[in-house]
């Protein structure tokens, strides 16, 4: 398997065995053989990626060990339950520092290299205070010869960050290109992917991205945080010896601070776990693990931060806007719409994109992909200077209003030269947007945030100038008459209508919509600013495709359910579920102990319904029935019928009473029930199957990846990227 | 029934009826006789004040009308798919106007209101220019007789507008008093409760509140927004024509408005909802209409706000807490534990006090006992200066640092009266503490939050104080090293302290976080303020109670579940479940068409299991049944016997065919799951009952009504207001 291909996934399994029904492992029988020789702790189970993990049953695990400890009088246990707590909020506080010193020398780093890209600091203080372009180091003298020797190792430095990140990636951890996100929404709802969670990880994706972002790259680094950064916590899981359940909500709290760091807002860390992350938001105490956890790391990078940048520009909204015009609603809303639609045409091209890569021989050389991309990047990014700076640099400048006595960006508050300015913007954000649906899915760690926002500041910038220009040359005109007649005092403020292009970008993009919100605090701006993105969100929305991570999720067929109103169309349950003739059962009384044995070894499902005749009797898990029949299996219990009937039967009588291995947390439906409903079970309660019985009968049952095959359905490419 | 008690509902019928088992309807038979003359639409069901809504039910029909409409091709089917979405948004749009001009408006009326107390205006500017004490007015020169004139005036005009605030609540609309936040609660949670939703109610408690508040009593006017406000959408709803679960849906919007306005941040109204009144909140579109309608609620405040007020002081933090040393978390925490502690004391107390408003003769003074309080409060609060000024004002006095370029707030910054200045404060702490406990659940319009947040204001400011008196006496310790070597310099900022105090009394109180760190934007100040909240929420938790608003959720028995998580201690369903002999059934088959109308006018339930021997076969509502019989009973029905199986049995064959009055939505479970899944069933899927089988066969059952009780059977006084 070639390393750019890492999902050796459920998903695929799933698409390759419909024969075989209800399969959802990934891992194959040599494999589970070992399995077989350990002898797990009673009922737990042992989880292996690309399996999902069994929530009731988890869920159940913890209560009882709960109400163990709970039931213990002595000291030693009210010792062990306060050192438990203290231990999950001492791991919170560690990630958050952890989380926040990372961000801030990442940052570091990059600035580092991106800037050699140019010339070399001569006199380091706290700034750089003498600053030396190479051709001025070389002792170049010719213009000619200089400006191409600059653009020459400008490009050529800029090929060498990006092979090195995509060597890095290819070689040592090809779990860690992309942004990841997907990876993690998946995790966190209960997708077991442990490969992904190590500190090796960590550090490759930490240095390519420093690689990468600096390259010029059209990618952000904002991944950096939002999940670099859960990345930190398994350096302290270890040691700390969690349930899966525990493990996945340590993570989300994670998650959090890495998006507060991002954002540079404690509460938007929080909010987006609750509008992104779903599954777990509403229990409190990850809410609260989340929060803690991110108003630390906020302020660790505020402490660190050696450049004071921590205050992070994404949406430091300076000036402007402090009232606005009604007439404003209307080039508003036409920068949601184009966001929009353009989010949309990011996400079409860039899946096409990748599923070129995939089936055609492009896919075979990555690296060299990396490089043609960022020569080509490179190159065509010098000649314009709105592509040529970095993302960030652009990003916090169109968002300036113009302001002569603070210095002219990149020349964009030059009077004159309104139309060039104007023509120069959108050709950025048509290069970019280009580029971007090219690069977010290459061999290298990449973000979507960064890119999405630069190409909606271009072209909001430019909406706001055309507006200014309309009004400026007719100030009279009725529709202006809420500007001050005094002329010279600014009406429309093109800096905000940045802020506004870049929010509906992302609206139309990701389709998060509240944390963009929380991004800016005056009350002033929030109106315009939700305009933009509800209008991005909605038109994307029309358009058919959903956001770029859920798009991600169904390509790579993670199992993991959006959290959407599912329109079932007046169908039922019986039109979904996998039917009674097609299920691998266990019939009470029948098999011997070793019939058994060979069964499971054969059929690897993650459970199997038992019945007699057609009466369901229970449901029995695949690994509980490996930990019994690895005690229990011995010359005389091999031919003996297995029971499961509750009845206490002694081993005397010829049978084996299996009946302690049955779940006793399973939900039966019947088949009647509307389809909408089992999503909505399988959504809110985190279940892995549903069965479906009619007067103790058994007609059929819904497994976890039946579910996500419905929710998918209607996009084309589902488990095309995967395996 | 005296109008003082409200609750006519549910929980205490559940609490007389233990013994005719799942009753969970509070209407009695002839009022019942009415619907049986209606004839309801297909399947609709009409809900009457104490049922609860059966979600599934509503949801399956919401799916069905959608589906159809959008099944329709037509132009005409389009416009209406539109139409429908476009009144949604008008509503919210209104809604959030609508609470924002209100609030600001009912402002003014308390501002008019409590001045009048004092004199009078001579000349109206923008603000009074020429201001009028009473005994100037009355031109009365002695000092002595001017100030007990003045002092006159204030108690009996406070007595006059508390005792006209009780005398409207008591005569027009009993249901308006007290906070009604539990309410809102119960009704978003499903509980139906019509008469609490009216513009009549509206209009008794915005007056009454102007009222009360200006009457000095201890409570707060926050509650005029966080629900005086949902009362605006009740004015939409008429012409809207929305199923229940739609307008559940609007009112949660208009719940988030309200918290928008009420602490001028629209994110804080959505937070607010995703905390408090968790049930809908992940439906996004929920979150959305939220959203809009907080941000347009606050929006029209700021422009209609004449005193310029709307950024509202709760938690504006001006100046202090830039920077803050190691040394201060001792401070702090120790002002989270007074928090949790006060706060539950204030909780304890305020529950006794009810409890003995209940069975004692003083609930049949219900006027009385407001005027009394009102006279008592204004006596003692005239004394000290801290309780004569209003609580707004205090509190927005204790946020500031001193800066005698500003002004000296009520002396608070003389530092020679320090000792003088903290007794004063924690004395006006324990007045307030008490009225507060008692005036909230008096027979006046009444909130929680401001009085708390004075409480917590005063005592953080005294502990403040304290610090800051050790750190200046002893300013070489090695303690406060971390302060700046200049002595003249502020190092503790008593200011600061007084908004941790504020926060964790808050949180002891209400137990609600988020919504505080919200409230204040630097991100230097969220640390601390985190310490407080949490720290007072957990110790209050510690202490053994719920907030405040859950506490009287109990006391009067709604059908809420709250979002917790309930620990089973190892029991299953069967310990909780009413057992197949106490369950009301329907025989099929057994029952003629006549029989079957008495025993539903006989035992007034939800809903039926209908059985065959002891095998389920279904369930059905008793408001399908009454539909069908109403339909479809004559003089040849009558004595037919009833059938629910599916397959289909003609008329003539002497048998009534029921079977499509059966449910689809229905769950089963075995007995033996533990406890908390099918808790987490109810809290997750708004179930109204489960039923429980074995192999087919009925084994019990469990209502919302058993759930609710298992998850406050820990708090004694369940149930003790309702009736």
């Amino acid at each position: 398997m070639s390393p750019h291909r890492p999902q050796q996934s459920w998903g695929s399994q799933h698409t390759e065995s419909t024969n075989n029904v209800h399969e959802e492992e990934a891992f194959e029988l040599d494999e589970n053989s070992d399995l077989h020789h350990l002898r797990p702790k009673k009922h737990e189970i042992k989880y292996k990626d690309g399996n999902s993990i069994d929530w009731l049953h988890e869920e159940a695990l913890e209560r009882e060990r709960e109400y163990l400890k709970k039931s213990q009088r002595s000291i030693r246990g009210l010792l062990s339950i306060w050192g438990d707590s203290a231990r999950v909020w001492l791991v919170v506080v560690a990630t958050g520092i952890g989380i926040g010193v990372a961000g801030a020398w990442l940052d570091v780093l990059v600035k580092w290299l991106a800037d050699l890209r140019e010339g070399r600091c001569r006199a380091v203080g706290e700034f750089c205070t003498d600053w030396q372009p190479w051709s001025e180091y070389l002792n170049i003298r010719s213009i000619f010869l200089s400006s191409l020797l600059q653009s020459s190792i400008y490009v050529v430095l800029a090929v060498l960050f990006a092979s090195s990140a995509a060597l890095l990636v290819y070689i040592y951890a090809p779990y860690a290109f992309h942004t990841g996100i997907p990876e993690i929404k998946a995790i966190l709802g209960g997708y077991v992917f442990d490969a992904f969670l190590t500190p090796w990880i960590l550090l490759i994706k930490a240095l390519g991205l420093a690689l990468s972002v600096a390259s010029g790259l059209s990618l952000g680094k904002e991944f950096r945080h939002s999940e670099g950064t859960i990345i930190v916590s398994p350096f302290f899981l270890p040691h700390y010896g969690v349930t899966v359940a525990q493990k996945r909500k340590l993570l989300a709290a994670s998650a959090a601070a890495g998006v507060s760091v991002a954002f540079g807002s404690p509460l938007g860390g929080v909010i987006f776990c609750l509008e992104e992350l779903d599954t777990f938001a509403l229990e409190s105490d990850v809410m609260w693990r989340g929060f803690v956890a991110s108003a630390i790391a906020a302020v660790a990078l505020q402490y660190v931060d050696p450049f004071g940048t921590s205050k992070l520009v994404l949406f430091q909204v300076t000036s402007g806007g402090d009232t606005w015009r009604a007439f404003e609603l209307v080039p508003w809303l036409s920068l949601g719409v184009i966001g929009g639609v353009l989010g949309s045409l990011l996400i079409k091209l860039n899946v096409e994109i990748a599923l070129y890569r995939r089936n055609s021989a492009l896919g075979n050389y990555p690296i060299l992909e990396v490089a043609a991309a960022s020569a080509i990047t490179a190159a065509i990014a010098y000649l314009v200077v709105f592509t040529r700076v970095q993302s960030s640099e652009l990003v916090a400048n169109l968002f300036q209003e113009c302001d002569l006595a603070k210095g002219d960006y990149h020349g964009l508050c030059n009077p004159t030269a309104m139309w060039e300015n104007v023509f120069l913007l959108l050709i950025s954000a048509g290069v970019k947007l280009a580029l971007t649906a090219w690069t977010f899915g290459m061999m290298i760690p990449a973000g979507i945030f960064l890119p999405t926002i630069a190409i909606g500041a271009c072209i909001g910038r430019a909406v706001g100038m055309l507006t200014q220009a309309v009004q400026t040359s007719f100030p009279k005109a009725w529709i202006f008459q809420a500007c001050p007649p005094d002329t010279t005092v600014r009406c429309v403020s093109p800096g905000f209508y940045s802020v506004i292009g870049a929010s509906a970008m992302l609206g139309g993009v990701t389709r998060m919509t509240v944390i963009l919100f929380e991004l800016t605090g005056a009350l002033s701006h929030v109106l315009p600013i939700m305009v933009g993105v509800m209008t991005g969100k909605f038109v994307g929305d029309a358009m058919g495709t959903d956001g770029i991570y859920n798009v991600w999720i169904a390509m790579r067929h993670y199992p993991w359910l959006p959290p959407v109103d599912y329109n079932d169309k007046g169908k039922t349950a019986a039109d979904a579920m996998r039917p009674y003739g097609t299920l691998v059962k266990i019939e009470e009384g029948e098999l011997t102990l070793k019939d058994l044995d060979n069964l499971i070894k054969r059929r690897n499902f993650h459970g199997y319904p038992v019945i007699k005749g057609r009466d369901l009797i229970g449901f029995v898990t695949r690994d509980r029935l490996l930990s019994f029949i690895d005690t229990h299996l011995s010359a005389t219990t091999a031919s003996m019928k297995c029971t499961f009937s509750a009845k206490r039967v002694a081993h005397s009588d010829g049978v084996v009473d299996l009946s302690r291995c049955l779940e006793n947390s399973i939900i039966n439906l019947r088949k009647e029930v509307p389809q909408a409903l089992v999503v909505r079970m399988f959504q809110k309660m985190n279940l892995r199957q549903i069965l479906f019985t009619h007067r103790g009968q058994l007609d059929g049952m819904m497994t976890k990846a039946d579910v996500v095959s419905l929710l998918t359905a209607h996009f084309p490419h589902t488990g095309s990227l995967s395996t």
